[in-house]
């Protein structure tokens, strides 16, 4: 007799659009018996709300809901040599979590999902813990991730444009290690996406030959979208990221760099 | 009165398994009058088999399919100065075969389809067509696109990893340019997605210090999946895909490369 196994998916859900849901998706949600949820505490309402509302459409009618509580992170010692040893701590209590989840809330045989904003091969961490709780061997489980439509596809898609030239690279990064290594990623000519930014590093370029095409709750009902030479639209997309960021409360925005090319012609449209 | 506009879809269908069309790809589907297919002469069996399993599952029942011939291209010239040149005439051709498709089969207020392989934004000259096609302004029309799962996304998710490693870039790039560029790209200590190699570009990294993710027809019937320590794969991969080559007569394939960690312990999984 074979002891059935627990099965955990990993399931991409689009950046903001519910109607970036895939087909596999769905399925996937429809055949979910416990949906773990990382409790980050006071979460950004329309965040939860989109979640909500795709479990409504979407999972079987008796599907239970788990939190998990996020372990605490020593934030007081970033940028010190203690900043690593707390990262590892707070990953072991994650992992700590996350193991217990399983374990505990799934019966063998069940199916347990994690919801991931967006694709969760992009800057997520639930494709480590899973990778974590799996090699430990202390649970039974296998996984499996259902791709999702990245905020990076779903911006340039409401922009109509490319994340590629041709024969050229595409260069995702987060906006600190950009602002730390500008010089080395434009000098390839290819296109970068900025995400998790802060701190607004488009503003720290140097030169007037990039374009932006910029977006903030992309998908969603309070989408903006802004395009154009940088140095002409860098002050609006500042004002309006304050202004936005204040009536929301919090901002979730990206956006694609892509160097002007030499023929005025073939700039980037809507110049 | 108004006089109703010609609508064009650039519908994202993801790569290889048709479970990743998103909710929004369906509705566009359903709602599409003509269907525009670039006719690249003898195609790939099974990918002209995707797209028709696709339109036969969500396609309305009475839309049209209208070819498009891809224009000559002479390919004569490469790597001469006449290059450019002949880029552009044959971009010109293109541009016109479109711009007569939009406006000679769709009647206003009709709504035509354009099926794109993964995401339109990766390395797919459509959203850039109907760019040129609108900048003439020889047709009214309005075009909208909706992103697909990349096949970049589909590997990550096949081999349940991420694409990004925290704080770090990940760079998507043709394997021509990466040949080229190695050093710059490899410095980042970021992620390198690997598309339309030909060339096998892994096989000339030096070192013993990188992990590769690889997928042939990744979300097909046909998939092979290798990862592991370049070194100690890079000849199997090799070997496969010549293999798999032969047999299909034609492949697809993508690969991820990942800077090994300094702490063994944190290695990709699958070690
Ligand atoms: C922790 S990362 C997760 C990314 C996610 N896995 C994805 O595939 O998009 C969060 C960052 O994604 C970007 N982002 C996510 N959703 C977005 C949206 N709807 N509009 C704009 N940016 C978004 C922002 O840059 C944000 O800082
Ligand atoms: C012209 S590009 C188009 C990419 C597409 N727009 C996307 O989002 O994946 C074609 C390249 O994509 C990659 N590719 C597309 N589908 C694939 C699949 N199912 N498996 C592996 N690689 C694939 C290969 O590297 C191929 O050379």
């Amino acid at each position: 007799m074979t002891v059935a196994r627990r099965h955990v998916l990993v399931i991409g859900m689009g950046a903001g659009d519910p109607e970036h849901l895939t087909l596999a998706a769905v399925a996937a949600l429809g055949r979910t018996d416990v949906f773990l949820v990382l409790d980050k505490g006071p979460e950004k309402d329309s965040l939860v709300r989109a979640r909500r509302d795709i479990l409504d459409r979407h999972a079987k009618a008796d599907h239970r809901l788990v939190g998990i509580r996020d372990p605490e992170r020593r934030r007081d010692v970033a940028d010190t040599p203690a900043y690593h040893a707390a990262v590892r701590v707070w990953r072991e209590r994650r992992t700590d979590a996350y193991e217990r989840a399983v374990r505990d809330e799934l019966a063998p045989g069940e199916c347990g999902a994690v919801l991931v904003w967006g694709d969760p091969a992009l800057y997520d961490g639930t494709i480590d813990i899973l990778d974590d709780v799996a090699a430990r061997g202390g649970v039974d489980f296998d996984y499996e991730v259902i791709p999702g439509i990245s905020s990076v596809s779903a911006l340039a898609a409401r922009h109509r444009t490319t994340l590629t030239q041709v024969g050229r690279p595409l260069h995702i990064t987060p906006g600190r290690y950009f602002t730390e290594e500008l010089a080395d990623l434009t000098g390839s000519g290819g296109d970068i996406a900025v995400m998790l930014d802060a701190h607004q590093a488009f503003t720290r370029l140097p030169g007037d030959d990039m374009w932006i095409y910029w977006g903030a709750y992309v998908g969603t009902p309070d989408e903006i979208l802004v395009s154009g030479r940088l140095s002409d639209v860098a002050d609006r997309i500042v004002a309006l990221r304050a202004e936005a960021r204040a009536r929301h409360g919090w901002i979730m925005d990206t956006y694609l760099l892509r160097p002007c090319r030499d023929d005025p012609a073939e700039e980037p449209p809507g110049a």
